[in-house]
């Protein structure tokens, strides 16, 4: 091994002589020599200007000293109605977890003090797991630092270090997922959308003895429809595949004790590995992936993305924990978001404005234009004081683009929903939007009545 | 779009018929036909335990309420001293710190409600990437979840938009670099550890109008040795090659203002980005790049890692900015960290205990055998009540396998320290471990009187 000899006592006298300085400089101002590189930043930014498609950040302050969905903007006296968090089941204001944010950080301090492998980790981390793999009846579970970070890495490892490893990739997986198995370069074959036929087709071209991995969502983040997970599992058994489950847009929200879409239907031991995230319906922030014992100790001694990184803060940890178990519990929650999601539907169906049909709680409302979902999105919080934020490409197939709605527990207030639904009126009218119709003349399913066969 | 039509009803009163069920049942608790997937993770773990390089998690619980370095392990009476924390300055009890996550626990809740970019974002996330450009006298800053998402997302997206882009790596780079640059499939040349020449040479076989990007860290993680910043500036000028600097361990500890190695050199407009992690130092959680507005604006629009991912809960986001804020400001923690360095780096030496020679804060005690490691951390602990976690293969090379200690202000204490060293004394002879000598004979710098060039 080469350690550096040059003391920095000689670099920075060097630096101390104006000529050379000066020298520098005179690179630091000019334009670069050879490729330009903020030239190139300023074309990527461009193309995406270009095609409406540029992103703009908001300053949304979510605030807890107002009843209903409010929040203000960085004008503090401009309070809002927000209908596109994920914070689905309005835990951000739940005591419980407010409590025990308080009392880590009185009583363990304020970091996590570095990764778990060599700083260690406060036992919560240890319960935490405990609860998750509780929770999915599974033998085992591994916290990371987000969900995009559990699927990323625990994928990728996968693909290293299973031998000639094919994965099964559904059309809409969510980006964690694709950039996992893309950083994993394994072999990578994408299945229709839900399409059990077009599933086995493929699976079938590989030998029974090769190792495949089938990656997949219960609940679609931009469409909240179902995956057939059942049978998917069936044809993972009949092909020796194993099953990747995302269940991030189910956990809390469906099946006993919030435990998923697995867990309604009954089969959690059905599928092989759970990945869930802490930062949607838990309020909290973080990740998991569950499954075998074997499984989360191989992900646990191998995930890059596990291993070199700081872990979360015990008090992070806390929440998590106190919001998974408070959720175990209380149904309270769930009952007031599914009404908030039926008088939603019902509003906008009686309004002719076109979502699409799932059964879930997330409503998509078909825009249909990136510059229109745009335009919608600045019309509603400058003249209706309501934030939801448009979805464009590449976070959904072009010509697609929508609103995607999310109530909460907290919108089930009349007051609120009427103000929202005569917003859309307007704005409907205003840019002379496809209605319900077009859409189904386009093969969607749209405004179903609503229905949530996955709760009790 | 063809959405999935088969009702969940369906789905569940399939399994509904016990026949059905049991003949899932059969393949879940059976051997699963074609490949074994728990056989294969058993097989890498057994690779681990066979060479010594299975790694177990400890149980560490921080405490505030003593002073000095201490924690409990999970028998809560057994209060041990810490001495290979990341929270290098004791900012895990600093209490303006927890009076920020106090304050914004209880007035915006304890959830960020989502991505930044759908469900906007708390003002104080603005504040922060201000106070950090401001730190590096740089255009813009972005916030990402760790320091490590921050690395493999930017790297990885720069090898994807900067056309034949070509990579330059330090051969000791952080595990989230080299993750980065390999996701981003672009390609990459390993130059020697803080070789100037090497890179140099490297460098001069690609044509100057040939994007490329030199990764490389201030300080080192595993061995606190400093890189040639000045010098490898310049060789990216005269090379036309973008450079991206990891200042993970150094921010918050060297330089004016805790700005890092760049500020103590008074270079830092020579760096075209700076990496830092808000979890060392900082005391928080999350990871920034820092560097030109149009730089910032293009990672910020196309990493995924920072797009598809929710974004940290405002209290953290509020602890991050108190504590670069407090940071740029005082300079007592720099001081006693420093003090406790020097006090331990000369204990060692009079003490025959080798350490690699640096000009930092990280003192990489010599061990050279993963199993000495393990048995000495868990001898530390068993019988001294000591907490340090060995450091093996992969994270340093075989052969030279290590202790990695750093003291913090709360290791001033003349009794902690003592005690520390006598064990170390005692262990090393228990194990026959080598001494200074043979490793000067084997051509490391070691035990070096402590020099802090860069501490004013
Ligand atoms: C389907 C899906 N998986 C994973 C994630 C990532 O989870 P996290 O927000 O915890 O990073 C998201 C959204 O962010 C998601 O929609
Ligand atoms: C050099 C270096 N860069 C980046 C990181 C990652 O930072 P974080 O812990 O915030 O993920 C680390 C350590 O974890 C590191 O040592």
């Amino acid at each position: 091994m080469i350690l550096w000899a040059n003391s920095i006592k000689a670099q920075r006298s060097r630096i101390g002589t104006l000529p050379f300085q000066q020298f520098l400089k005179s690179f630091a101002s000019d334009s670069r020599l050879g490729f330009n590189y903020d030239a190139a930043f300023q074309g990527e930014i461009q193309k995406r200007k270009d095609t409406s498609t540029y992103r703009v950040l908001s300053n949304i302050n979510h605030v807890i000293n107002h009843q209903g969905p409010k929040a203000y903007t960085n004008d503090h006296r401009k309070v809002i109605d927000v209908w596109c968090s994920n914070d689905y089941l309005g835990m951000r204001m739940n005591n419980e977890i407010s409590s025990a944010i308080h009392s880590f950080v009185d009583r363990y301090g304020v970091s996590s003090t570095g990764s778990r492998n060599i700083a260690g980790h406060n036992q919560v981390f240890v319960d935490l797991e405990n609860s998750l793999a509780n929770l999915h009846r599974k033998e085992a579970c591994l916290v990371f630092n987000s969900g995009y970070v559990a699927n990323d890495t625990t994928l990728a490892t996968l693909a290293q270090k299973l031998p000639g490893c094919v994965f099964f990739s559904d059309e809409l997986n969510h980006a964690s997922m694709i950039q996992g198995i893309r950083n994993g370069k394994a072999a990578k074959v994408i299945f229709k959308h839900n399409d059990i036929q077009d599933l086995e087709e493929k699976l079938s071209r590989y030998p029974q003895k090769t190792p495949k991995v089938i990656a997949f969502e219960s609940i679609y983040s931009m469409n909240g429809d179902i995956a057939p997970i059942e049978s998917i599992c069936r044809l993972a058994k009949q092909y020796g595949a194993l099953t990747y489950l995302d269940e991030v847009h189910a956990v809390g929200m469906y099946g006993e004790r919030g435990a998923g879409v697995t867990a309604a239907l009954n089969i959690s031991d059905q599928v092989d590995v759970i990945t869930g995230s802490l930062a949607k319906s838990y309020s909290a922030t973080g990740g998991y992936a569950a499954g075998s014992s074997a499984f989360v100790d191989f992900i646990r001694s191998f995930c890059p993305g596990f291993i070199y990184t700081s872990s979360l803060p015990p008090h992070d940890i806390a929440a998590a924990l106190t919001s998974v178990e408070y959720l175990k519990s209380s149904d309270k929650e769930r009952a007031l978001q599914k009404s908030a999601v039926r008088k939603l539907k019902d509003a906008l169906s009686d309004s002719g404005i076109p979502f699409l049909s799932n059964q879930s709680h997330i409503v998509p409302i078909m825009v249909g234009h990136p510059e229109y979902g745009r335009l919608i999105s600045r019309d509603l919080i400058k003249d209706y004081n309501i934030y939801l934020h448009h979805i464009n490409y590449p976070t959904v197939a072009k010509g697609t683009e929508r609103l995607r709605v999310t109530p909460t527990p907290l919108h089930n207030d009349e007051a609120i929903l009427k103000h929202f639904i005569s917003a859309l009126k307007e704005l409907w009218k205003k840019y002379d939007l496809h209605g319900i119709d077009h859409w189904k003349a386009n093969g969607f399913s749209v405004n179903d009545p609503c229905h949530f066969p996955l709760v009790a």
